[in-house]
């Protein structure tokens, strides 16, 4: 992992997703990779730590993540907001995204899913959960994660930290049509 | 509607929770009626407009949900950060938190969903589709939007506009543990 890079306890999982982060969705299968921008995402479980995710049954990812079983969601910073944006505006299936971006990738630690660390806040390595009726009529992927980690200067012992140092690190909210909102400030609430 | 609520296009739905904000998920059946929290929900589809919400099958909303067909989702403004999670720790089974909380309630124009407009930004009104196997093993609930609407004062012509003057409307994202954070700036990128 980077130098930054920790990894995030399972059950910690769903915090790195609760707030709603535009993700990059990350695949490979025999020989192929990929990567393509995804604002519809979510926790569906704590533990074991479930996801689901939209990925259009047109889109190279869809055929990828079938392939290999899996996929990675890597949570793109403030300073990738143009490479998440960019990465969404064309198909990957007859060239290589990262290496037309520059990219560099590592092998995930269970499944070898190409995560993406640099610029990005976190990752998350998931299993593919066959589920061919949701894929089919809502093109919507459910996975277990099975690893994770996250840049502690903005995420450590299971929270999220957004402060004015780290803000290329803090997650893009897609709103529409290339506008993203960024993080704001943090609110506290306790029970009355 | 509230006097500051206008009709949302339909095909525009899904940009309401494209930057992932915690919802309050409203449903009513049989003379009952419920609201709970909910940060985990996500478009699924453009047109016809589609959405999953994971609803846990020991939530009185989810005995509405099924016996009522319908829900809607409602988006809480900061204004609202205390309730949102307050009615999140407790179960709507034994008391109306509509009356608890003093929350005025109107009905959906198209289900008859209780729709809270006061300190909300917008709304969705949706009918469930029954998917008894995704409900089961993934408290996921997938439902068509059948009306939407949002004070324009944050979201209007298909877009939001979040600014210094609308605050007390701007969305909630749930970090964990009542801790929430809100929108900050907005980014825009076009293609290069």
């Amino acid at each position: 992992m980077s130098a930054n890079y920790r990894a995030v306890r399972l059950e910690h999982a769903s915090r790195l997703l609760n707030h709603g982060p535009t993700v990059l969705v990350t695949s490979a299968a025999a020989g192929r990779r990929n990567v393509m921008a995804a604002a519809w995402s979510m926790p569906v479980e704590f533990v074991p730590p479930r996801v689901a995710v939209v990925i259009d049954k047109q889109a190279f990812t869809r055929e990828l993540v079938l392939a290999g079983g899996a996929f990675a969601l890597c949570l793109p910073g403030i300073a990738l907001a143009e490479l998440t944006y960019a990465v969404g505006q064309y198909s990957g299936r007859t060239q290589d995204k990262f290496a037309r971006h520059g990219l560099h990738a590592r092998p995930g630690p269970v499944l070898g899913m190409p995560l993406i660390e640099s610029g990005c806040a976190a990752w998350l390595e998931c299993r593919l959960i066959r589920e061919p009726h949701a894929e089919q009529a809502y093109d919507t992927c459910f996975a277990e994660v099975v690893a994770a980690a996250a840049d502690t200067r903005i995420f450590s012992d299971g929270r999220w930290h957004f402060d004015a140092g780290n803000g290329e690190l803090q997650t893009l909210h897609h709103l529409g049509g290339g506008q993203f909102v960024r993080p704001g400030g943090t609110l506290v609430v306790t029970a009355s």
